[in-house]
């Protein structure tokens, strides 16, 4: 899969975005890639032909899921084909003859200034603007030619607006990744698949979700992640999304989906790929 | 508890906000309120006695958890004593002669714009502009007299600020519940109360949620909402936070927690309070 340059991959955000080297890094340097306006925008496009694959940030391991990806996974019919941590370095850049003492304000966005707090805070009288992206900010303050500004985002981003990076590595807790998913039209799990993601809903009796566990526990499958999501129209019901151990390919986990199905009011397989264990 | 018309009680917003109408729904009309600019700071009220109580949303029946305050509960040490749900009804509003084929600009809240996208979808031509919050729209329309704008926000809003309802009930989804906490200095549970709140984490092995659930379902304890949140420092590690049926007045919900604490490598209880069944 990482080898197929012919495939448009589409991301959202700005080119520069921690999307942007997410998919670099999956699927190589030269791939060619679709920017969008929003996640849904990536869903569609990859849903209608226009891409190939797309690649969405899920969770990032400070500032937790990125739900609105969850909600976007059980409206349309993708695929989830890979995985990929990505670790996060947030640097503070700005235009070419700016120094730190003439910042006087810090454009990025909002998970972003919180995950660099520590910084901003000693950086005394600066205001904190949000912004719709982290690369769309460097973008902002290029384009507007800012001389007391300064925006938070990756190296890549710097570079390629072509734009000083006045300090380096400036997130407060270095144990910063977020997990991208790589989403495809497709049904078929890649081969070294070891993981695979589910949704489902139970009935509304007691000790429904704890049956629904035990069809992992029952087997020895794992469990890697539990999320719940609203259940629009029945207020305090829930989606469950599951990451477990496995891929549908194997025999057991077969079975436990299977055993899921008799008490589930809803189940959807999101798909089986391979776990990324990497800390990179 | 609903009759202490001396304490204060703190909520996050401008005032007419859906905090404001909980609190005031919770505690009685003449309850003397605190508005704050943060959840944060809603938490640090009550801890540090300025105020008596807190009202937080804790979650909303389409948009999902409110993470932050999830995250609050652990940081701080107050206990929830008590929660009530609130029927959401948002409002087109402006300033008096404004028509609706006037308005060109549409502020809120980025969930309250979400949740009315029916309606705004069919104002042609009108910018959604997302906003610190609901009541602080109204607020900012009337006092930079806009008469080309409209905001997104409760009825009481449009009373306090004196502001004319365009449109009533432009919600998509009729429903639409916030579900609010009432936060307290106190270790001392409500004597009516019949639900709990706890957050703990699992040592990283396999089936370990699974059997952490364990204990309340052997003892045939029902659960009602289970939200998962990053653990800072180990990615891919969570906290869970469980809500179930019962007291820690009773011995079957002691010795559950008595039995989740062996497994578990932290254990907190969030409070013990009523159960809001309403759907008012």
């Amino acid at each position: 899969m990482r080898k197929r340059r012919d495939a448009v991959v589409a991301f959202q955000g700005e080119t520069g975005a921690y999307s942007e080297i997410a998919a670099r890094r999956f699927f190589g340097r030269e791939t060619r890639l679709l920017p969008c306006e929003s996640f849904e925008l990536v869903f569609k496009s990859v849903q209608s032909g226009v891409v190939g694959f797309g690649v969405v940030p899920i969770e990032n391991s400070l500032a937790g899921s990125i739900h609105q990806n969850y909600d976007l996974l059980l409206k349309h019919r993708l695929h989830i084909v890979g995985e990929l941590n990505l670790r996060v370095v947030h640097n503070l850049i700005a235009n070419a003859g700016v120094a730190l003492a003439d910042i006087q304000r810090i454009y990025s966005h909002p998970q972003a200034l919180m995950q660099c707090q520590n910084t901003t805070a000693r950086l005394k009288g600066t205001k904190i603007i949000p912004a719709y992206d982290t690369a769309g900010s460097v973008k902002k303050i290029k384009e507007e030619k800012l001389l007391d500004a300064a925006a938070i985002a990756s190296d890549l981003a710097a570079e390629i607006y072509g734009m000083k990076i006045l300090k380096r590595k400036i997130q407060d807790n270095p144990e910063n990744f977020t997990r991208f998913l790589i989403l495809k039209k497709t049904t078929v799990p890649p081969s070294d698949a070891n993981k695979t993601s589910i949704v489902f809903s139970v009935r509304n009796l007691p000790g429904a979700l704890f049956r629904s566990l035990s069809v992992f526990a029952l087997r020895d499958i794992d469990l890697y992640k539990i999320e719940s999501r609203p259940l629009h129209g029945k207020p305090w019901e829930y989606f469950f999304y599951i990451d477990f151990a496995g891929s549908v390919k194997d025999r057991n986990c077969r079975n436990a989906m299977t055993h899921l199905g008799e008490t589930a009011s809803f189940l959807k397989l999101l798909g089986s790929y391979r776990r990324d264990v990497s800390k990179k």
